[in-house]
């Protein structure tokens, strides 16, 4: 072992089996995806805070923490340490005196998809794999199709008409083997699993590698070392397939066996979702630790349009584990509030994004967050991937010459 | 004098005269833009490098260099500090053994035009502008019109029609005063020459105020920093209004006057610019100093379609004096580098980016940069603004349950 990476084996957190870290595994026997351990006593013995407050301004400062083992599989366009932001305007408006975004849309490929690839990829090319497959809602594939570009693995990608316009063109740009399916990522899902069974291609879909998440969890690595290696009290995350929100509570579980953070209490963990896809809602109102499938799901934030998640147990764990909760947000809310965060404080955020500050803005008149705790809200990916949430109204086009009146 | 800034007054560049750093000003009296002028002797008193080292991943590390006073004025959405990295796989495909990306797509509004927007906003807010106008070729309007509704100052924004559709929406989601124009900014400025005499609004054109360049010089800084507080030998910039490359080459000497660099000799600044729009370039052919109106141009590199540019001269100066070169590129070099690099590097470039890689490329083949040189390629923006440079051939849709077959 050398010590660029400390990971040590794959669990199942079903059933509890133990796998190698180094050879190709997807699902556990049992079904249940699987977890990355690493040796956390020796990171404890051997990096300090202060050593990875010095490094590389990307997710590559955790690399004890991530799955890769030699340096030279690292497959990177400079992703993470993404911005991490007070939003004063924003928190008058809505009662909050302590809200922070965490923007996701400032990151290569524009998502916070990218976490998920880079690391993901990078094990996939240390792994050996040459070709892979996977359904998505657009940002994973395109964030998928870009890394493997630069790894030169062939990346086979199944997306739905309906998925953003733009993310089907940077799989195409890369020269991924792009598929368009008239249906939901359900139906890509199934697609996929068919290419695995008949070609033995890699599944890349979500959670059926277990190294994505371990991209993923870096946000949760990021959030608490901009906030000085302490923990807010509630962090929001959009919620379609899940893995954003295991992976911070994974993270935060690490933090706190390395003894990184002290605090005793983790933040109260809120999975916002559509009202037109809101299975772990409808779970957890019930109380139930699994969601079913939501027919007929329908939301303009695509990238949360997932009606059944197989992760959907670990979501509703973390919630539980924490005290958080689960709420759903209408289209008409999303594209409002949308539109206030730019109007009032610069960010064009997707709309998956802008369903977290509506969350956070409405648990609180419900008296769920307090005034004065530290709100965290995950906005996942950039506006730019989003133009027809933008309707423009009443603007004119002038001639060369033409003057234009102002009122002021 | 606080320490946050070290600014020390307005110049210009022209016929020398002073203006102070604590008023509005615009052009000078003689026409020409102004420069900001910093105690550079009192920087190098109090700030080391391996100070900087330690500061918040943005271009405000640099805030001694910067022209805002105090702090409160500052106008953040997290911006700079971008990825700067080695593209190894496109290199070996142009024989350049040590090619670079700063890659300014991974920035807030998806180009460097951020930069200047936060400098410039910043410091509009600290001269109490209250309404601003300029007009823009899209990008730079979108990240004035978003940081302007951070800072609660109007912007009235003009932008030709065929500008990218996406910026339109960006100045409207922040809700920006924008006006679309039947032409090309050269008529867009003169609509906002009107405003400015009419109404009196703060003139925001490129270079008409003097702080937007010191937002887009702190790209040099960061390059020299990225790269070890050492210089590249050569540094291709996408040239429009070409304020990146004047504040690069202002950047670039103000590291020489404190020592921060001990390189003598500066990099070869290259301007790139478009076949059909390429005045700079005309200009340098003929040893001239100033350029002359493009007449007609065209290019799908939308940023850099700008045919006569107010700080032409000052490109030029920086050419002349480090030896570079300026070099016009084919709409389709540029989009079939475009599709290269994202092909063997996963990035996802806009076309005036890939312009940039396609000089590199060119410049080798004609001997002008040597295989060991250092070279380093602004991509300016990110692939996501400009979705009509990718267009999808081949890909058919298929239904659920369908089948795929993989030639493997």
């Amino acid at each position: 072992m050398n010590n660029y990476s400390y990971i040590s084996h794959l669990e199942c957190p079903k059933c509890g089996e133990i796998y190698k870290g180094d050879h190709i595994y997807q699902l556990c026997k049992c079904g249940s995806p699987l977890l990355v351990r690493y040796d956390l006593e020796k990171v404890k013995e051997n990096v300090s805070r202060e050593e990875i407050a010095n490094r590389t301004n990307s997710l590559w400062r955790y690399h004890e923490l991530l799955p890769i083992q030699q340096q030279k599989n690292v497959v990177t366009l400079g992703e993470g340490m993404t911005p991490f932001e007070k939003l004063p305007s924003l928190g008058a408006e809505f009662g909050l005196n302590h809200l922070y975004i965490k923007d996701e849309g400032v990151i290569p490929t524009g998502s916070f998809k990218t976490r998920g690839a880079s690391v993901g990829i990078s094990k996939a090319k240390e792994l050996g794999v040459k070709h892979l497959a996977m359904p998505t809602n657009g940002n994973a594939g395109a964030a998928w199709a870009l890394y493997a570009a630069k790894a030169d693995i062939k990346a086979t990608i199944v997306m739905p008409l309906d998925a953003p316009q733009i993310t089907r063109k940077e799989v195409y740009i890369a020269g991924g083997n792009l598929h368009l399916i008239d249906g939901l990522i359900s139906d890509a899902g199934k697609v996929v699993s068919s290419l695995v069974q008949n070609y033995g291609v890699y599944d890349a879909s979500t959670l059926k590698e277990p190294y994505r998440i371990e991209g993923k969890k870096t946000m949760g690595y990021e959030i608490v070392e901009q906030f000085g290696w302490k923990v807010p009290d509630v962090i929001l995350y959009p919620t379609g397939g899940g893995v954003g929100i295991i992976g911070i509570y994974k993270a935060l579980l690490e933090l706190q066996q390395l003894g990184w953070i002290e605090d005793k209490k983790l933040p109260r963990l809120v999975a916002v979702q559509a009202e037109g896809c809101a299975p772990i809602v409808e779970a957890w109102n019930k109380g139930e630790i699994e969601s079913k499938f939501f027919e007929n799901s329908t939301t303009c934030a695509f990238g949360i349009n997932v009606p059944k998640a197989i992760g959907d147990f670990l979501v509703l764990k973390g919630i539980y584990d924490t005290e958080g909760c689960a709420i759903a947000i209408s289209e008409e809310e999303i594209l409002r509030t949308q539109k206030l965060i730019a109007s009032l404080e610069g960010n064009f955020v997707c709309p998956e994004g802008a369903a977290t500050f509506a969350a956070a803005r409405i648990l609180h008149e419900q008296g769920w967050i307090d005034a004065n705790e530290h709100v965290v809200c995950l906005n996942t990916g950039s506006g730019l991937k989003y133009p027809e949430t933008v309707v423009i109204e009443g603007v004119e086009t002038i001639k060369p010459g033409q003057e234009i009146l102002l009122n002021i």
